[in-house]
């Protein structure tokens, strides 16, 4: 018979991740801040819990996918929150983006509980959830990975066990480092090449032709040099990823200036836009002050 | 008949760029500060100059790739340099990564003497260089280019007409750009990775099955992890390129911020190592100073 | 008849703070987690309690100082913590270093049970603390502050208002920004004229013949010159102090990129050297690479 | 019987600098681009020369001081240029501030000649110049400054002699740059008090009262308040020197993070705005940005 699974947090991730769960036939409770959002998870059979807590007490493996670490912190430790609820023997997947240290806070949490606890970010974007072919990194116990993969298997296709708890954590934020780096490194450029009265296509171009070449080029330059900048990774979670990033390295004794630089463009963009456009609009840092 | 050849920097890149003109059974003369690197040309069939001016005044096509600006100056302007020797009608073809202003000044004194130039800095690399496979970026007009092409189709297989002169440095720059802190963002990357005691590897792995899939994370993530440095583009010439995007953008009045911060890193690096070691050492930036 | 005052950490700054009111007549409980730190208070009068509870439950006005956001929320919101005992009408007075946030979080704690409270870090140092000169910037009600400065006052020569809760701090973290940039540029302008070949000294000398004299060259540039970092303010607790101001940067949506790039140095330096030298050993940064 | 002295640039600087040799009654020649500038000079009895050569062949001492190095090297170098005319035994002081290696090349020009030669640039302001109380930071051979302070000593109140040839520019360079950061620094510490609702002049109240008490303070800090911003000293310039400065610390290998964020800032700030307001308009850089 298959686990009865608690999911937590229905944006634009946790929506299709839960859809799929449904889909396979597994027992779903749901919960989310704004309930309206579990609607269509409804109408595919899931139930809705008034509390964190609750869905937790009827749940076997409990998932949490919120936006940052303070939503976690709200979602697990708050006034009839998951953690109040969780059974022993129960397992907790966060696949949220936040800090290793609030991924080792609640594995230690869920261990006095005697119940088992995996951080599990997840990449991929809305595409790769909605297709249940999401990656997932995962920091914690191999046992309790295999006990959790017949679920996760549904929303994933790759499982990259990296190392304890906090692991998934560590390695998901230097990624997204890497992605909020790469992206803005694209828009320095471009605006260079721009600047100098050249068409920014061309600079993709000749990357294409060269070992430079990259699908985050293909995906992000059109829409940098377009200026279309509808959601795939608002601007907002990066700004706060590329915080977490900071932190972490400034807690691990690591010099990063490079992305130092790139969290206060980050935020002067975020300031400056509205702050749900997709990270690529900080090509827009340099586009709007043109016009002043 | 085949036009005769003049080629002045036999560098890493000069050298098999000039051996696959003779090969190619172009008259060729060349020249070169050191003159001894010219043995293995002068073997296959090339005469050594004695001067870029005498070089200049012998050639139909001059070809220059030497390193930095001030050399370029020198080659150009210097007493005895091929300014000084070039033909009315010939074509002058500068590869060296330089200033776009420093190549609308060598267009000038090209037009006053009544030949044609181009700027048109590579990219491929030595293996590239050797393979006569180079991507030439090419700033100047059309009709230049087309006079140019059977001779510098010896040694590429692409060519870009950017733009007026010096579009091929201003592209060339904003490439090396990306280049520089696609490499600095994976250095800082991985020390957050190695700083929480994780392996760096597996950053590299979980990013080349996501959409960061690139060809630069296969060629120089190992050798950061390694700590192999044998310079395929020495650190010495990326720190120089460096300095020349950053010079261009304010001069254009473009903000980059992040290109600035690498700048000082690999400035950094450059100081605290050998300067001709591959710019992949930009990995040593924090590897060194944990070891204080 | 003066009020009992509770008197919670003890270090560099708090314990000669302590002293000041014990040598006024204060009648006087101290807590500080490493106990031995009170000898010379208990020699002095004071009477040691066995946790910030109890220290509270005996006091009319309770001030901590202690050295960062967790240690503030150990002492007022930890098992056995000042807010489990703090009596309705008594004072809290928080002179620690920390986020404005953490300000508004303990003032809202101390409505709840009917005490006042304010955030009151300080300035001047060791020396002013040994003196009873320091600065308290003050953020919170006036009312509050005007029954809080027969205490305040034994302790410091001029306390700043600046506004409601948490203005203590936002002031205190901008101060220490400023101090932490002009320090840094101090190194950097320095590493330039000694990386030249001249002494450091003059370009202290023009400087102080020019606008830009300042007493922190006249103290800090010394110290920087003949490498002498025995600590005034340590370098852990600017690190510490730039992340706080680059948090609430962030949060206000205020781009810092100076701050940012010198929080990276100051954590490089911490990483690299003795974290408990003077803030001033950012001038090691350069000193210490010259060495590899 | 008083030297002659040709006088070369007849800016903010310049022009009440040769106005005081005027006054002390030395035979004066003058040159700027711009003749009119030198109306009033010409009323004051000083000759108006057609080109700096003529100028250079006509005087005993030659100042210039215009406004970067290309200026600098129009000057000198070009057709008609004062190294064309400047005689045997004659000194050449440049007050312009541009680069060590400038100094150097033109200390070469005119050893060439048998002519001295010092790098000179000031400080202190229009103020300065117009009382004849600039300081000179001196570059050069001591014997060749105590030749010229009988005319030097008629624009300035202090010299500085710091060392070789180019000492004179390394310790302006170094000290601009602490003026750009500290500035900087300023503009980013009132953005963050700012945007936290707090009146920025309390901030600097409190630096006042404090070991950061600084004339920079009280002159900057209220034209950044009420954002007023008539040139001073205007921000094109800054920009300019901290290029310099830059490009200096990154041929010395010296590292300078903080320097290279505030070159960027300063940058997106001139582009954004009239570049000849005064540097303090740095603070524009939030202030512009929020209105978005």
């Amino acid at each position: 018979m298959k686990p009865t699974v608690g999911f937590v947090g229905l944006g634009l991730m946790g929506r299709p991740m839960a859809l799929n769960l449904a889909r396979a036939g597994f027992p779903l409770v749901v919960w989310n801040r704004t309930a309206s959002k579990a609607d269509d998870l409804v109408v595919a059979g899931a139930r809705l819990a008034r509390s964190p807590r609750e869905l937790a007490a009827a749940a076997d493996v409990v998932i949490t996918i919120v936006s940052d670490p303070p939503a976690v912190e709200g979602v697990l430790w708050g006034a009839d929150g998951v953690l109040a609820g969780l059974r022993e023997g129960a397992l907790l997947v966060d696949s949220s983006t936040v800090s290793p240290g609030l991924a080792t806070r609640a594995a230690a949490a869920c261990a006095a509980i005697g119940a088992g606890f995996l951080d599990a970010p997840v990449t991929g974007g809305t595409w790769g959830a909605e297709k249940g072919e999401l990656v997932f990194l995962v920091g914690g116990e191999a046992a309790v990975l295999d006990r959790a993969r017949p679920v996760l298997e549904t929303m994933g296709k790759r499982f990259f066990h990296l190392g304890p708890h906090g692991a998934g954590q560590t390695v998901k934020l230097a990624m997204n480092l890497l992605f909020a780096l790469e992206v803005g490194a694209l828009s320095e450029a471009m605006s260079i090449v721009v600047g100098a009265g050249l068409p920014a296509d061309r600079l993709v171009e000749v990357m294409q032709a060269s070992m430079g070449r990259a699908p985050v080029l293909d995906i992000k330059a059109p829409l940098m040099i377009e200026q279309r900048y509808a959601p795939s990774f608002p601007i907002r979670l990066m700004h706060k990823d590329l915080g977490l990033a900071l932190d972490l390295a400034n807690q691990l004794g690591v010099s990063v200036p490079m992305a130092a630089a790139s969290r206060e463009v980050y935020s002067a963009v975020r300031g400056a836009a509205d702050e749900d456009l997709d990270y690529a609009a900080v090509a827009r840092y340099w586009q709007q002050r043109k016009k002043r």
